[in-house]
């Protein structure tokens, strides 16, 4: 298991500024006086395909050899990941080829294709996705690229915390949402280096609290089939994010599926942004502990912003 | 009538400058391919309170004596001239009265009320709402803020562009809503100064455009009580506004409500920002006039994000 290194975030960042955007960090003196924090937010979600994971995709792809990138590359995912990795592939002009669940959501399937990503369908189980993936590698010899679980992935995903630590000073902590840990990794490892001072802390929604679990147990476990309004963090740590997750990570804090509607609600309506649900996890685990966050200032990571306009949650 | 220059821009930007925020540009290359036009939306709804009102309103209430001052401001708006008013008293720390009819929305007064402004209902007509105001006023001493037709107000607003041309350059026009044109006519004030090689478009929607018919009958034609869902757009021109629109605007464009319910959707999903009708016209009439905008430069002015979000145009 290769470790990424801060090196490896520095030559990412170099690798993919020409494909990604440097996102602005947007301030709300209501949702401060609410809070009694300082929050900086750094809009991920104002990426082209809408989510951070472009950073980790974009850095997989463009660090392709020739040969390889001839056979493109190959992933399975049903959310930010598949689109990002198409949108990735499509800048660098190379195949990706991703195994989606058919059960996947219609808008999610379109915008991989409009990215050029070519869908295989798989049956809604781990057991049909890794038989249909292992095809789709076989024929295509895409280099897969994981979701969370690779030092490429990661080191891009790297790039987001030492963007947010240029733009703003003397940070208290970073708090970022964690599902399979790729954004909590990142954050690590280039915080360890480069901030030494900032605590990095993650947000989870109760009802997927695999990882908070994890956390206090010390060791890893995964839930089968964990339900969430924020369904970017229903997937389990893996051995490269628990690295980082055991060692850098300061707290781990939860909140209720409401609190994390309530907080979505919050942060378009002051930040004027769109979040999706799992972005909004942070906030919401910062107004239920706020003795841990008053007079800090506080990074905040809006991951992603591709939601379905027509079923917003306060509308259910 | 005093007629604003752009050295009342200049001078309107320095005085406001520690109460406004420098809001970013954003873009969207799906956006860009949807129109063939490459566009730059400069987000006025990430102002504190929400549009880019706060401009004029700030130059107002910063530019009054201190024994002006102490009697406060006031004004008569059912919209975002009223909290954004309130919001620049509030930061000097001086009175504020806003007459508001007894129909505006809840959400509307509730804004103002955080903002320390004070609220007189008056009944949902030009006559009730003028005399209500006179004794307003008459019983406060407080400076009268128009929405669109004061200098002050105009000056505050020309500052949106001005930071627009200095963040993107060589642009070949800018197009803004229009409504009682006092955004507009700060974008003609700038721009006719600053950038006159930079073209002035207004867009407006079908079912309220007095403006557009005004503009090509050569006076100010005002409509009664028109109907839009962009609410921020149904007020008529004014003696000061005219003078601008008249001799500056290149072409006003108009656009259906499905149009403007269309873009607003589009600006929301792929900027992933939370647009009001009002501010989504633009982006309506880029769509419905395609050759007078392919291949140009056009910045875009969303100059509001304030929305109910359990009444979403979309979902009725």
């Amino acid at each position: 298991m290769y470790i990424p290194t801060f090196d490896d975030v520095l030559a990412a960042h170099e690798r993919i500024k020409p494909h990604i955007r440097r996102t602005p960090v947007r301030e709300s003196h209501y949702l401060n006086e609410l809070t009694g924090a300082q929050l900086f937010f750094k809009c991920e979600n104002f990426q082209e395909p809408g989510a951070f994971k472009v950073r980790g995709a974009a850095n997989a792809v463009f660090g392709l050899d020739d040969d390889q990138a001839a056979k493109g590359v190959a992933t399975h995912s049903s959310g930010n990941h598949a689109s990002c990795l198409s949108y990735a592939a499509m800048l660098r002009g190379i195949p990706c080829n991703v195994v989606m669940p058919r059960t996947a959501p219609q808008a999610k399937k379109d915008t991989v294709r409009r990215y050029g990503g070519n869908i295989t369908e798989c049956e809604p189980s781990t057991t049909s996705r890794e038989d249909t993936f292992a095809k789709v590698q076989a024929a295509t010899g895409g280099d897969f690229v994981h979701p969370y679980n690779d030092p490429r992935v990661i080191a891009g995903q790297g790039t987001c915390s030492k963007e947010l630590v240029e733009q703003v000073d003397g940070l208290d902590m970073v708090v970022a949402p964690i599902g399979g840990g790729g954004m909590i990794s990142g954050t690590c490892l280039t915080l360890s280096t480069f901030a030494p001072e900032t605590r990095v802390i993650a947000a989870e929604p109760e009802t997927a609290d695999d990882a908070y679990r994890s956390f206090k147990a010390g060791h890893i476990i995964a839930d089968d089939a964990p339900k969430s309004v924020a369904d970017g963090l229903l997937v389990p740590l893996k051995d490269l994010t628990w690295h980082f997750v055991s060692n850098h990570v300061s707290e781990i804090y939860t909140a209720s599926e409401q609190d994390i509607v309530d907080a979505m609600n919050l942060i378009w309506k002051h930040l004027r942004v769109v979040a999706e649900p799992s972005s909004s996890v942070p906030l919401a685990t910062i107004l239920k502990n706020p003795d841990a966050f008053r007079g800090k200032r506080v990074g905040v990571i809006i991951t992603g912003g591709n939601v379905d306009l027509d079923k917003l949650p306060w509308n259910q």
